[in-house]
């Protein structure tokens, strides 16, 4: 019967050699629509023509993958090798271990240097800092907004590292695309959908952190707005889902990032963070992550968690995550990896 | 030590007299705001002098409500009767039972308008009818969006009955407020704070759907979104929860609607339909909801549910929806309580 | 190819009547035991020869139910108007709504008494009381053991009532069993599969309680461990299940009463008290558990809670259970369903 | 106030050295009980003498840890350095990574034998193998039971290693006992707590797997009835979690298993292959588990899975099991562990 495939063809496929594929299916009965996945130019067809013998003369896909459902773009069969996603420097993607650090929320100049002195030092690869932070009630600390991003840019310059913020509001995003390096959809925003679209047509480095409610499909399937859109720059952040035990803040589904990655092209990103809530469990949880194949963590680092204005309780000191770099990196050699920042000699500040 | 309090004043109390409350706790060293729950004034007032006696000249205050952490405007002790919630005719939190019915969403306006009629003839008070519709994958039927809202519309002049429709996207807000009677947040935007807040500044009366992984706190606190706006016409919707168990499509969480309703002024609503996902479970849980102290339930209804678009599984056929109606009236009685709607006499359409 | 069905005969077919189908399945290649489910002989076939013709000299099945899986003697179609259980003089499936309530733990002869007089005169229709208690800790107070159950039968003489008390050990079911009228297995046995069938073995009405962890397919499957052993007196009995949300003790299943009612022949109680934890959602709960159509309900009552040795805190005080009964009362009506227990004039001691 | 605390002394104090300090506490009004934790004597006191200056004379004791609530004698507090639990040569708990091995269930002897051959061969210190098999349905294999037993203490004369093996009733511990070197409670009885004093009272090594409903706080408070009787050898064991997560069969709780190791001094143990129920994410899980810190993990081991007799899509196969033996055994490099067994040079038959 009536059956589905996804085509794709090598980067620079001119427009006129697709027509003729979606000539060729429109005239068997088969509905085709063509995308872009980054550069990959995609065709989509659906229909009882789908496996029909084709001309000879029309261009070689370079693989067609019969699809069920509705994961379409993001699956591994149409990128065996992967999808890199490059944010600044760094190659999220390619084989390496990536740590993205920085404070929860960024709250003033003196604390946001301080972090990204310290993410940098310790070999991290990006800042993370939130200028607009989506709070559960309306009477807590909202970030900084417009006045954080500016901090983070000037973070970024200070430490030359590139920068990853969150995004809300569908309004926002042409604005924050202009200053941050890649944008992050929180947890809570995964099924916002009218803002995955807008950070897809933004073409920015997307970091999509799976929902505390939503199973592995469905953030696969999230992974698909952004994708639609042309934009292939999405990495898949595991953060902790919502389970009966509390003793954790969430439950690190550690399974789900091995299984992210065997279904999909796209890296995955792992936050012990905000998963554990506990700063002794950030270090083993973090450890289990890079076992289990993660391409990237994001860490909660601060000079002062006590002091935080929000989820200080679980960030790392900074000694504690210069340890656990150490770790990692001894690690990753014993997983056949390499750690992709390098630490750094720590400088007074009078020699910079 | 400091502590908060939140002070209410009879509607219509003067400007001027709020402000001297407001002039009396800035000079001894309180933090106090005055909102608006409603037309109700309110202040909320944080820090050591909250508890100092006050002048006897300061407007008396309705009701003083010591509070801790961020539950405030929706506290029931502030309105310990209970607030009312007006949808068109209908008034959700009077103590009575209110049916809104129709379809997951709007197909077309044949489709539409049977709907619409099988509600009205059966004793629904309101409309209910996704023209928006938030959907896991971007390639599934999104709704008609503006033309189904007009179709809406139209069903609202054939059956007199108010409409109620969902609303995703800040950037809509305005312009569906403009048609529709009621707004629906659904279960994947309860935690979308900037579009909570566009429809607590509508000023229109809001449905909003608890999300699945959304803790009954969490659900309170979203709603201080709205009435922070000075909105108070907001209605909490369970709709199952995210559980292990998967014999039904969501775990409708009856003890929340009980919990809520004792911690909240606000009514509750009950969607069975999206919960079990089961036609034939949507009466006994409907009746469990109503017995539970729902104030008012979201039904699905279709014509035609195998042909239904979007989640035409679940919805009850008409002649079942009509034998719920029947089996609510009974119970309504057997819980001292009374349906708000009446049954129509079916006319034939050369009647109308 | 190779299915399976079974058959029900009418009770008091002979032996040698079920063995000439017996006889006939070995013929045809198919594998056939034969089992009783109550007084309701049964053959469950299974091979090629299920659905061949059988020799109209074979005694005639009252039904015939093509099975898949394992749920096999509950199966609602097997006998489609339902099971009734008898625990004492309570007929727990006729179509009433039973009350069986008392204290969590038998703790002494003045608690257990009093609490037996309360539930008596409010018209439940049974008993409730551990003498062995199941705790997570070790440390904690385990129940009278013998001297509880001794108690909960003086209280049964006092009464009239019958008393329902757990098991918890497959090598002390024997001796409950002759002196307690329904066996409980507790949520955390519902798979000790042991002492499952050790209760079917005992042939006492079994209250069988769904693990706080397990789906209703596995709690249909446990209560097969009983009716295999031709034990058919089986209540099933939903008290809540672990979810996020800890806002209640456990989070009551409302659907999964309506759903074993859909599939199974058996009758279900819920337990709102251990479900919720909270003595004010008691009520609201115990009338939706009513509306979605349990059988009964199992209460728990106590003269003095915040002294209670076993979850005292979200017993009912003996006003607040009678003003319960009064309004389930009334909501029997509503649904067309009658009390089964009757209230009782409360007697001065010297009047007895 | 009244406090608690256990006193802890060396292995060897006389009793009469430990009377004088029950005498002590008995005089000054504190409850004490003496136990002993394998060959550590301990003393709980209750009460408000229980940090009264005790004279010198007493035997001083090598650590006084104050407790709040029934977590006891698992506390690592008591045992700084944690426990070594010996199952045969293996030493689980001595910072070494152990991998047991076998088929979930024991079928015949070739394939326990087959099995037992490759665990053997690729390193493995032990071997697991079910004879007692708890399954959710009545009908469904329930293991060879005594026959089965038999064949897993031929496996362990063939390869050398020792057997552990699950245990249901606790009318079976003590042959269960005689016979396997170490007892397994499955996840369904782990909060069977007849069984888990008689499986305390044998004085066999535990491998006590945490229940897919139950919290870690359960888990750690199950493991104190085995302690309770005296009996230190329990290995806590993480085999995940029930969830709304279905794309693995459970969720392993990854963070719950660096919490346990911090918590207590029990070693702990992961079970990757009933936990994701899926072979390709067998060697993931494994080596997140490593890396989280878990001292020993179990791993279904199958020639041919797809024949197997229980739950035989999760096992690896034999090669499948080499490469995860030879990628733990670098991991463990990074990590600055050593893995327990050693891989053996396979021999034909004729040679052995």
């Amino acid at each position: 019967m009536s059956s589905q495939s996804i085509l794709s063809f090598a980067p620079g496929t001119p427009a006129a050699r697709l027509n003729e594929w979606l000539q060729f299916f429109d005239t068997n009965g088969t509905t085709a629509t063509q995308q872009f996945l980054g550069d990959t130019p995609v065709i989509i067809a659906h229909g009882p023509g789908v496996d029909t013998q084709a001309p000879a003369a029309l261009a070689a896909p370079v693989a067609k993958v019969a699809v069920t459902g509705d994961f379409r773009l993001g699956r591994r069969e149409l990128r065996p090798g992967g999808t890199i996603v490059r944010i600044g420097d760094a190659a999220v993607g390619d084989g390496s271990l990536n740590v993205f650090a920085g404070p929860c929320a960024v709250e003033n100049q003196q604390q946001m240097l301080a972090c990204a002195d310290i993410a940098a030092n310790y070999g991290s690869v990006g800042l993370r800092g939130g200028a607009f932070k989506p709070r559960t009630s309306p009477y807590s600390f909202q970030g900084l907004k417009w006045a954080g991003l500016e901090l983070l840019a000037e973070a970024r310059q200070h430490t030359g590292l590139p920068i990853l913020t969150e995004v809300l509001d569908p309004r926002h995003v042409e604005r924050v695309a202009e200053i941050a390096d890649g944008l992050q959809i929180g947890a809570r925003n995964m099924q916002n959908f009218e803002l995955l679209t807008e950070v897809g047509r933004s073409g920015r480095p997307v970091v999509l952190k799976r929902g505390f409610g939503c199973t592995v499909d469905e953030t696969l399937a999230a992974a698909e707005y952004v994708l639609a859109q042309g934009n292939d720059q999405v990495i898949l952040c595991e953060r902790g889902i919502r389970t009966f035990e509390h003793a954790t803040r969430f439950t690190l589904d550690i399974s789900a990032v091995a299984l992210m990655k065997q279904r999909s092209h796209l890296p995955v990103m792992v936050d012990p963070s905000h998963s554990v809530g506990i700063p002794s469990l950030v270090e083993p949880v973090s450890m289990a992550a890079a076992a289990a194949g993660a391409d990237a963590l994001l860490i909660d680092v601060h000079t002062a968690p006590e002091q935080a204005l929000c989820d200080g309780k679980q960030a790392l000191l900074p000694t504690d995550f210069g340890s656990l770099m150490g770790k990692l990196e001894l690690l990753a050699m014993g997983l056949g990896r390499k750690m992709a920042g390098v630490m750094r000699p720590v400088l007074a500040d009078s020699e910079r």
